[in-house]
């Protein structure tokens, strides 16, 4: 299948891996609102200006949506939605009816299948809150996030004067964990579930508890959750603290005919970007599959079956799997 | 909707807790091989002898088929499904595409709507082999089951000469989810996964060394595993063996972009019957909305989007789950 994709940061990067590196892809080229020009990569990738993607019109079968910032997501797949099938790992919970419904009607106006928040949460997460939570009618569903890197807080304690570089995983608290697994905490709050841990590489002779106390006070980010903050050198940062690894669980604990049951869904990845791209890329395939079988409009995770993103046929799906 | 249901071992009576606690079912009756006359429930169930469901045709939206043995099972679901949309949880892998190609084959051919495997194991854990093997695609899936109740493994016990009752536990060994966990055990059989625990009450004055040889040779069920027999009196055994549960664990190590990645999903029952009625009837409410989308035919579980088994309306189940 002709594949595209649109955005070339982390998430673009790993589609492009994928594409490259499977003969289910052919990959048509990165459309960036950088240079083209200026970007090159060894799998000997073509680069265009991203608004170029529209004189391939017909010439690809579905657009890996792969943009950092919610805004640029949005506006970019309800544009190129009215031309192209898209896949995309839209992550704004608050905003993800609206854009569903945006996005259904530019895409049925098209004759296009668009499918959103494809990705692991949302994604694949999204999939086991919605099923636990059918298949165990009476119960409590709880997500943790972590041991991950959050993207978000790392950038906001870089912006604190005098801090040359950092880093925040999320974690979550073991106790809150296993409270949640016996079937309580339906009050936890996020917070309550999760700490936060900084690593924090300073400017040289600068007062590192004014930056601990500036990160621990500040509002939404880490004021009001436990948060360790660790000042490390440059060299243990450079060693330690590259990665991009996440991971979490979803859990239910309830009850089927007044009978104790519990699920629990876990994931545990050395690269979040490289995880979701691949999640994505499957989706891609299934998108393909099911823009031939008619499917039309904005689909998300819990509207498509298994089946579509498994590549083997049928009977050898029933061997293997069922 | 209005549901039907054959059978009335464990399953069928959950079934029918389930149906008559909720008010998303009508329950037309139970339909048995034993005589309707003899049949009683504290919840006011009609009983009928099994081939007077014939006599329906058009009053039922869905049969639940809840019969023990696999042959039971297919012959009946073959005459069934000819004149009735079904659900089953049909569980012998090795028929398993053989028997979705002949229901496949009667569902169409009158326009019936007929689900298989649906349960946990098939059912639950074959969606998430097929997913997490289809989002992770380089690495190894692991089955393993329990702790939990083997019904045809007490029985072999009890067939024994001396035993008066019996009661046999799968269990995982620690080590070998260990070695799942991290990624190896490509070549543990289930056997070497697995140690089976046995509980048995003997007859007075019956030579105990004997039967614990007799269970730990027995060629199939425990000749080629760690068995464990321990021997318990009447009382113990009243209070403590009358369960049903059973759980198990599906995970799968592997590489997105070389970047390992690790997925797994754990259930952890009080009581089998009760979660696998949980389900069927959860798919039976999906049977009857897809059947009226004009499905036809014999599916899976991964044939069958999770929005299928949601009560909730769209809107809703964007914001809960997604």
């Amino acid at each position: 299948m002709k594949i595209a994709i649109v955005g070339y940061g982390n998430l673009g990067k790993a589609c492009e891996k994928i594409a490259c590196d499977s003969d289910e892809f052919e990959l048509v080229g990165i459309f960036s609102r950088r240079n083209p020009d200026l970007l090159s990569s060894s799998f000997g990738t073509k680069f265009y200006r991203q608004e170029e993607i529209f004189d391939f019109e017909g010439k690809i079968d579905v657009v890996a949506l792969c943009l950092g910032s919610a805004n640029d997501l949005t506006d970019t797949a309800l544009k190129i939605a009215g031309r192209f099938n898209t896949v995309d790992s839209f992550d704004t919970h608050a905003k993800m009816a609206e854009y569903s419904n945006q996005l259904d009607e530019v895409a049925k106006a098209n004759s296009r299948l668009c499918f959103y928040g494809i990705g692991w949460d949302p994604g694949l997460f999204s999939m086991m809150r919605a099923m636990i939570s059918a298949v165990i009618p009476k119960g409590i569903t709880q997500t943790f996030w972590g041991r991950g890197v959050s993207q978000g807080h790392s950038e906001a304690i870089r912006r604190i004067d005098g801090v040359k570089d950092a880093k925040q995983y999320t974690i979550p608290k073991d106790e809150a964990l296993e409270i949640a697994r016996s079937g309580g905490g339906e009050n936890l709050s996020v917070r309550d579930k999760h700490l936060r841990e900084c690593y924090v590489v300073a400017e040289e002779n600068t007062d590192k508890a004014r930056i601990e106390n500036e990160i621990k006070s500040m509002p939404n980010y880490f004021a009001d959750y436990d948060t360790i903050v660790h000042f490390i050198d440059e060299d243990t940062f450079a060693r330690e603290h590259q990665g991009m690894e996440h991971g979490g669980f979803v859990m239910r604990h309830g009850y089927c005919n007044d009978k104790a049951t519990f699920a629990e869904f876990s994931l545990k990845l050395d690269s979040n970007p490289d995880f979701t791209a691949s999640v994505l890329m499957r989706y891609a395939i299934a998108n393909a599959k099911l823009h031939n079988e008619r499917w039309r409009g904005a689909k998300n995770i819990l509207d498509i079956p298994i089946s579509a993103i498994l590549s083997c046929d049928r009977q050898k799906t029933i061997k293997d799997f069922v």
